[in-house]
């Protein structure tokens, strides 16, 4: 049932993944790479046995790639297709497999469009990126100057990734998963059920029943600031075989988590959940924001076609702007100092009334890795939620560097805006967890 | 002068990295040791060349083991050393050198203290982590029970450590390292040269002579978004003669970028730079953004001590909210839109003027995926500095989906910042790339 053109039980092909970079081998960056890529094969079923990364050298990525082309049958790589003469990817997987380098004239076309439109000259470095080994299929980088590569030769897959997440991520999705799933016959279908407002290691008490029974779907749960993602993943002839096979499993986690659960869609970041809540209810929102600075705008922000609730938005980093923009009392900033619960709720409740929004975000505390007191540690942070007239104020302790307090405390604003509206509206939002 | 206890040049010496685990195959979590043990061995002028991810599998385990040590002189593991049938490094690690498993009483005492201490009974799966191959070093682990070992073993020395980093970078650091240390007489220095306003292969050209002269200091450029990073390493026998080494390239690099270098400083990143400009010229700084919605506040909120400087900023998404909270006139949006540079302009004059700061940064721009058209695409994007009266106004097209649109706009915006701020102090800012 799973035999793919390539005459194996597709659960018996393995991949592997090869990171490319110098810049990965002296730690200058964290691979992210090879956790997107190994998580993508494992929610496609292909079995990936090794991960590695070697530099910009020629000699010891011909040999990690003689090496994988051996052991496995799909190799991936990332990194090495840039412009310069560190990169080379595309050069040592040709001479590998056998193959010429040849122009393709689609991409050379797209190179000479992307700098024509910048008004700038391509280098001779730049036309090396519409190279391509003969034969191999050609990838379009909607994000970034070099094209992707997949290359069937003989019993072997290869396809070569951009190294930039951002443009090596979508080429992914878009591309290689419509070509890998052609190949294979049975298909992968997961969702994620994705749940706020509940610790990691209760979620995963309260699925252990299941994980430890699971076969067809299986389930597997992940981490997130503030959120559980629990992916639920069913082998299957076709997609309606594969729904079937998923449903019952998605209800008994919704019977599970209830309200806790802000979508069960794959591509629904939280920041979209409550951007959607507020777009169903039409309710317009404005946040208020110190020790954060204006992340949690800037992640509303990022959901498309927020402009029709977000209009306007304050950073009030000083006790000055705090009353000037917000209208804080003299006396609360005085009495409850500027990281406070009454605090809070006066930012929220100002920036409610000055923009005339429905809803209201406040963010008020210690981000460190100064700041901090006996009484008022660093990490200590104010969170307020003002909705049509009610609001509301909770206090958190979050750990870790000035980065993580900042990044938790715009993640369980989120948390709390959305139960804010779910309630406000009688809907049930799950338990604080 | 390099020549350690082992015979060899140290720079000749080169590390191996292999982490074991399941999870990190399946990408369930991200390798973060990986990148840590390959900074700290580049920051000891170690070589290492290979990083590869196996799982709890023997076979698969032997087999990196007996690669790694035919090519590497140090190979250092992590992960797989727990209580569990599933955690074979040690084992393996111990066949792979011919070397029997002994008990370590030391070890053996602490586990049972660490279970007494908590009222409870080790199983018999816990004694295993007290045997060690015969004649190596344990490492005391005091974040968990799993000790850390050294191995050296004829021609090789091989480091196991504990899989959580919360005890693999203690261990490492207060144990590896001072171990390195001692059988390597010489250091490495590197300091980073940070440059904006160039692109990468302009600026790559501008040193292609010094790379391919490169012996001793080394350089190499790394990529960011609106940067080009130049790394400039020496090998020396101590800290005064690594810095001897490094000094005239730095100079050469200096003369070579000018006033497009930021900061030579390794840690300081962009927006630390344009803070210190700030604090040094005594300037308060406010922005005003639209499609950035808050990034750029949150950039620059993100030093530490920025409070000196920053008091407050305005998010304004909807045209009303431009003519609201920064005066932005109704002729203005009508004849130039909400995407203009006239629009920019008065967006920085006016969160100039409400709040009284020397510097004003605004960005409008259109982030996508909608909103673009043919007059005025997706990526169209506005940038405006305005310093003690002077208001300077950029344009861009950049690339890409809407999160790097909105990246780029943040970074360009930081740069121009920086570059009205020198200008206004009679200051040469480099060119534009």
């Amino acid at each position: 049932m799973f035999l793919g053109d390539y005459g194996k039980r597709w659960s018996d092909m393995t991949a592997e993944i090869i990171c490319v970079g110098t810049e990965l081998l002296l730690g200058n960056i964290v691979n992210t790479n090879a956790a997107f890529l190994a998580q993508e094969c494992a929610g496609m079923g292909i079995s990936c046995y090794y991960q590695s990364v070697v530099g910009d050298n020629a000699g010891r990525l011909e040999e990690a790639l003689k090496t994988a082309v051996e052991r496995s049958d799909i190799v991936i790589l990332s990194g090495g297709l840039g412009p310069t003469e560190d990169d080379l990817t595309k050069e040592i997987a040709a001479k590998v497999l056998n193959l010429e380098l040849v122009t393709d004239e689609r991409s050379r076309q797209r190179i000479a469009a992307f700098f024509q439109a910048r008004g700038m000259e391509p280098t001779e470095n730049n036309w090396k990126q519409a190279m391509i080994p003969s034969g191999s299929m050609v990838m379009d980088n909607h994000n970034g100057t070099a094209p992707g590569i997949i290359i069937k030769e003989k019993d072997t897959y290869m396809i070569l990734l951009p190294g930039p997440p951002n443009e090596l991520i979508p080429m992914f999705q878009e591309s290689v998963v419509p070509y890998l799933n052609k190949i294979n016959p049975g298909i992968i279908l997961s969702r994620t059920v994705k749940i706020c407002g509940i610790g990691e290691s209760k979620a995963e008490t309260m699925v252990k029943d299941l994980i430890d029974s699971q076969t067809n779907p299986t389930i597997a749960t992940y981490a997130k600031t503030g959120e559980v993602h629990i992916r639920v993943t069913a082998m299957a002839a076709d997609e309606e075989e594969g729904r079937k096979l998923l449903k019952p499993m998605i209800k008994e986690l919704e019977s599970r988590f209830g309200g806790n659960i802000y979508t069960a869609e794959n591509d629904v970041s939280l920041e979209q959940a409550v951007v959607d809540l507020l777009i169903e209810h039409e309710l317009t929102v404005t946040c208020a924001e110190s020790c954060t600075g204006g992340m949690l705008s800037a992640r509303l922000i990022n959901v498309p076609g927020v402009s029709e609730v977000y209009k306007a938005g304050f950073i009030t980093y000083s006790n000055k702007a705090k009353r000037k923009l917000l209208g804080v009392k003299k006396e609360t900033l005085r009495e409850d100092g500027a990281v406070g619960s009454r605090t809070a709720r006066e930012m929220a409740e100002g920036a409610a009334l000055n923009t005339k929004a429905d809803v209201a975000a406040a963010i008020t505390g210690i981000a460190g890795p100064d700041g901090g007191t006996y009484e008022k540690p660093v990490g200590l942070v104010y969170l307020s939620c003002s909705i049509k007239g009610n609001t509301f104020v909770e206090e958190y302790q979050f750990n870790g560097n000035r980065a993580k307090v900042r990044d938790a405390a715009v993640s369980y604003a989120l948390i709390l805006m959305r139960k804010c509206i779910l309630e406000s509206f009688g809907e049930a939002a799950g338990e604080k967890g």
